[in-house]
């Protein structure tokens, strides 16, 4: 598949992972030119089996996603509507879009993620932010809304009600040790830290097949919505689909010994007999 | 909006924060006057779009909420009922009342906060409890009931299940410390600490628009409740809910520079802008 | 109740204790003959009022129950299959079986938990590891496959959705700290620690009704899978079947002195009221 073409990042493909670099000065604004070039990725990405991870970062020093253009307020229609007659805003639209792609996606945060910055962020599957650089705030509750593309019914699912609200309803700045205390991303890193750690994480999941990437991001996403009894069939259904649409299970059990089941040092070393299977299939 | 004639707690308007602090010796028994208070208290925050956070806090120098009356417990049914003729529980209905409310509300634990009284906390928005001096414990399992005031309901949406079901299931006492470390509280604080960063929050929170605090509540409540489709209509709904009742948002267009959103200082310090622009409209 | 001629575990009672002790050389597969006996188990306990408490742990020095069988996947489908006839796999089936017990279970984890391991860990109400020796991985990704027995359907009820995907994605071992730290245990302990401490959650939980156990454990999975207003009335609806089913309320009722609710004294040592009521009555 060939990125290109956009105006508000720019990319760059290493084997299965690809980098999205937001380089839009000069302070990455979510605006209609950015939502337009994340929905031309996701119409890529959703055909692309051979991308398997994507880890979105900035060029910018200090801001990831400064936050939504303002100038949205000013189209924003002022009557109440009714409950049955709502439609999902354009900015639910394409960050829930990016929160179902097939592929998995790390946040790779070092700047500013306000706003719509931060909605972003938690649109996708995991979130790294760097110590003394990363700083988080939904605002939106001081101007008069609320953040409204995902980020009011995203957070919880990360953080718990409690502290949820006191991110929103405060709308005060916090850093990467406080996110991570609160759960709002997966964790804080040092400065120097966070590029190996997420290009390390980028490439391990890059073994995996597509299919089954896909599946557990699905799977996991229908838990936290429906029941128990409906996850654990959503969860068996995708079991189905990723065996039908992959061939490595059968070569990890060929490749596999079954030997190894029963033997201690492979117990302790499983993870390299993952990493080893993959790279014979 | 008066609020007088409460007989377990007194009140005190400041601005538009209302503290709410029980003092109802010997120890904040939680009976049916202090449900007929929170009942009326209710009736009245439902209607008052001045005030726009509730602390509840204490006056008694060890307990915030003992525990709910044990009385209840005799006027009790023993006979098992059909799943479709269950009605909710007195103590239920108040508490979710209190939990819809349109303000923001904030516990302020600084004592023993058992029983009802940790369940009373866990319909408020956030909590916050005090070092060395709050105390929380579940013990209805020991006494042949469950935690029935929305404490078995709520306590694994702060917590996760696995802490939730230990809390419930154990019966045990734990201090502030460990309720940060498993979530029930948004965060544990040194006793000299607490008042000052509860009355910032609330002052902080205060200055934004009711309508926009009401708004984010419920769209967080319900992202909860919803798959994630269902809780994405449901934050655009309060999202025309907030823009329609309030003017704050075209004030903000007008009193924003849309130049700060390209200053790097600007972006720096968007949490003065938030301020500044509040007290301008 | 008799628990005898298990294949894959041993038992041993103490009171009202079950602890079954994964006992399955050489290293503890979770295979056709395991679930057998957890099927077996389950029928048992799902009978058995006296049981209060299951501690589950196992005899290998090094390992809780290392993985599911690889074997499994020789037998498994191809062929997508629609969402509309999807079946529960058995090792969902039996794992959802323990998961419902009335009984409170206990993982205590001293060893790999990887895969069907973990999973089953997932099943149970509360996890407890030991540091230097638990070592957890869903690495199923790896294999072209999910974690198909409940293991993606239960993680983010656990950890909160970012660090749910992340564990299940990177397929990467991780230790007790790093579980606690991501909410995947209730929490870590020292080697020498976890003995005594899970002994004691044991013998506190196996003083209450069973019948409030039961009702405790369901009205909090409920919690779970449904919006507030229908988890309300299901945690009424088990506090009516727990009142119906135990005299222990009336007991307590009966054996409390109401005096102490007024009692400061009592008020700090509520925890031993409750645990002296207990031995009254």
């Amino acid at each position: 598949m060939i990125y290109k073409k956009f105006t508000t990042f720019r990319t760059e493909q290493k084997g299965a992972i690809l980098y999205v670099t937001f380089d839009y000065p000069p302070v990455n604004i979510q605006d209609i030119p950015m939502l337009a070039d994340l929905t031309m990725l996701s119409q890529k990405l959703e055909r692309d089996s051979d991308t398997k991870v994507v880890v979105f970062q900035s060029a910018h020093p200090e801001i990831f996603v400064a936050h939504a253009d303002v100038d949205f307020l000013k189209d924003m229609s002022t009557h109440a509507v009714h409950q049955g007659e709502v439609k999902l805003l354009d900015l639910q639209v394409v960050l829930e879009r990016v929160s179902r792609l097939p592929q998995a996606t790390i946040a790779k945060i070092e700047g500013f993620a306000r706003g719509g910055g931060h909605k972003f962020a938690l649109a996708c599957d995991m979130r790294f932010a760097a110590r003394g650089k990363a700083r988080f705030m939904q605002m939106e509750v001081a101007m008069g809304i609320l953040p409204c593309g995902g980020g009011a019914s995203r957070m919880a699912r990360q953080a718990g009600l409690g502290r949820a609200l006191e991110i929103i309803l405060s709308a005060k700045d916090f850093d990467a040790d406080q996110a991570a205390e609160y759960g709002t991303i997966n964790r804080a890193l040092d400065p120097q830290e966070i590029g190996p750690f997420v290009d390390s994480l980028a490439e391990r999941i890059s073994l995996w097949p597509s299919a089954a990437i896909n599946a557990c991001k699905q799977a996991v996403y229908a838990s936290i919505d429906k029941p128990i009894e409906d996850a654990l069939k959503e969860e068996a259904y995708w079991l189905y689909q990723a065996t039908s649409q992959t061939a490595a299970i059968k070569r990890f059990q060929n490749a596999y010994d079954s030997d190894v089941e029963n033997d201690m040092t492979a117990q302790r070393n499983w993870d390299q007999i993952v990493i080893d299977v993959q790279s014979i299939v």
